[in-house]
């Protein structure tokens, strides 16, 4: 359930004045990829603990700033985009499993945003517009509506055409009607009211962070078990791509990746493409994106393929997971439920690695995404995880 | 284009204060099914001519209200419901074809409605309610928009696992956000924005009459072309099941129709059913509806199917028709256009008739709707239209 909308840092347990949270497996500031860096440099400025983007790199150099996985801190990032102590976030309560709370930023649009690694004045006057304009707007709405159902909507925005990952867009129309009515109710100034239904109606991706902060909750709840080979998530910094297990604790088994193929948008190539970054992932984690693909035939259409193959990606990651979703269900397969739950001894065992649908995104800071690919991840952590795991518990 | 929304004695040309419009072919009060019968003393009461039932019933027995078919009017009625002069309607414009108008009533919402036949004191104050809240509201918002492309939102909406007739989620929830901004800019009562939305947000039918209006308008730019075999209408009126064939002028071939069957909510069977009532099939006439039944797995699912069985039925649809829509694609078919065009020599040479995605009301006015079916039009008027193009034509 999305409950709220709150301040990173009171809304994050161990979040410091000095931290940053990114996506993926932890990295160094010397380590990371442009849009990462971008998007630190300009989470620094915003805060308004510098000035320019040198005494951002300065800053970020001599390790004044700390930065850790947002997965540690049961949050997630969108793309390079990175939370700050100031950000406004969504709060998720994951209603069955202790109330525990998840976390996402608001995702801030299109265009040259923090998301994608930008930081000029352009992307901090939009986080600006998302603190004071969006992120109390919504906030009064959502207190209002008592709170909306994400994996209620996401259930049935698979039956609309969208995976989850890639494609929002059913989603998104199901969340703006569903919350249309209690922000016209919590909103006095019709025109802020206006610019924001405006701005969610012109931006499907919107859900995109709700939806993987509901992964997010429910893959948690998964995590710690002892002995569980699950995989409880997989994501990309831009440099590493890693993956966790419910049933071995904090660990992060971690492969670097390279640039990715995929459909890039008319004038850009793959030599153009930042190596996969963001918590994205956790959707394919969560049985969503590629592994839902057999009902999103036009996500399939947009990245050259057909229906038919569509099918056979959902249909082969029924063969490394442990079970079918009584959540998530597919028309297309007669209302069969997606594969959940990556056992990654099935992975490594038959060398299957999990399908990722991916945005690219341009390794130049803030040019953003320049296409969308159907991506293999590496098979190396889920070796590295099998092995770890045991041989007694491979069978 | 959803242009305005208007009154139907000065938006319909031919309109007439004692008249009421009806779905499907011509028919005499004494001839009509309880729902219709039961809708037309609705309107008799709503209009204020009456004040009872028993006096609607004895001047709708004498002959002193008009009683035509809709679609001879450009305009469309949904299941068992009528358009009386005072009703307000919505304009749509077709902006490709000599901008002319075609128009729908309201959709009301659910329960004891006009719609089903229903005509006590609260399907009367429902339809108070359209026209004092939700037309004027509406009205506003859509001149501020500019209009709102119908074409577009059903365009995408076969994307997102409608099929535009039985289910229109997807498109509703399209309607819902791209009308909400400009909602919020014109309606400065909040309370009667909220009530607007909510409303909206909690009927998905509302957006079946616009689907129909629109496909009425393709469907009359396509009407009166001189050895023109295709279909330009098929609707039910209760009793009868009529088509129109764009050469053969304002004839229609009918023929009679009894109960049909298909799935029925607990409690309900066949022997409690209607015989097929309104202009709905006007949306399988466009290539939309049972035609698109691939891209709607969920509809399938819903009457009993699976998603193998909806692509034959569009598969089979395409021996009827003369072509493929450029407007409309299946994702499912790997973006293939609907089966458009119905051509009544094909129809009666193959004997294949046309399925239809219908909606089963109860044979008592407004108890509503009991079911759902997959039902096979009549081939009668298909062969009789077919004869009456002559030979020198079939070939």
């Amino acid at each position: 359930m999305l409950v709220s909308v709150g301040r990173a840092l009171e809304a994050i347990p161990r979040m410091r004045p000095n931290m940053i949270l990114h996506a993926g497996p932890p990295i160094t500031w010397e380590r990371m990829s442009a849009p990462l860096q971008g998007a630190v440099i300009g989470a620094l400025l915003y805060e308004g603990v510098v000035g320019t983007e040198d005494e951002a790199r300065d800053m970020a150099s001599r390790g004044r700033a700390i930065f850790e996985p947002a997965q540690e801190h049961r949050a997630i990032c969108s793309v390079s985009g990175v939370i700050s102590p100031s950000m406004p976030v969504c709060i998720i309560r994951d209603e069955t499993y202790g109330n525990m709370m998840t976390l996402c930023a608001l995702n801030e649009g299109p265009g040259r945003v923090l998301r994608y690694g930008a930081f000029k004045a352009e992307a901090l006057e939009r986080l600006k517009w998302v603190e004071k304009t969006l992120a109390p707007v919504l906030r009064q709405g959502i207190a209002a509506s008592g709170g909306i159902d994400l994996r209620s909507i996401l259930s049935q925005a698979l039956h609309m055409g969208d995976e989850g990952h890639q494609l929002t867009k059913a989603a998104m129309s199901l969340f703006i009607r569903t919350l249309a009515p209690h922000l016209v109710r919590t909103c006095p100034n019709h025109e802020m009211l206006a610019q924001v239904l405006s701005f969610l109606d012109g931006h499907n991706p919107f859900f995109q962070n709700l939806a993987m902060a509901a992964a997010k909750a429910a893959l948690d709840a998964a995590h710690g078990i002892p002995g569980s080979r699950i995989v409880t998530a997989m994501a990309g910094n831009g440099t590493d791509f890693g993956i966790r297990v419910s049933g071995l604790g904090e660990s992060w088994f971690v492969a670097p990746v390279s640039q990715p193929g995929g459909m890039f948008l008319p004038g850009y190539s793959q030599a153009d493409a930042n190596p996969p970054i963001g918590d994205g992932p956790i959707m394919e984690s969560y049985g969503l994106g590629a592994f839902a693909l057999a009902g999103a035939p036009t996500v399939m259409a947009f990245i050259g393929g057909t229906a038919a193959e569509a099918r056979e990606v959902t249909q082969e990651m029924y063969g490394i997971t442990q079970g079918e979703s009584t959540a998530y269900t597919l028309p297309s397969l007669d209302l069969k439920g997606v594969p959940t739950g990556i056992d990654v001894q099935r992975v490594a065992a038959t060398g299957s690695a999990p399908w990722l649908n991916i945005e690219i995104i341009h390794k130049e800071p803030g040019t953003g995404a320049i296409g969308a690919g159907l991506w293999r991840a590496p098979l190396s952590p889920f070796q590295q995880a099998a092995q770890a795991m045991g041989q007694d518990q491979t069978t």
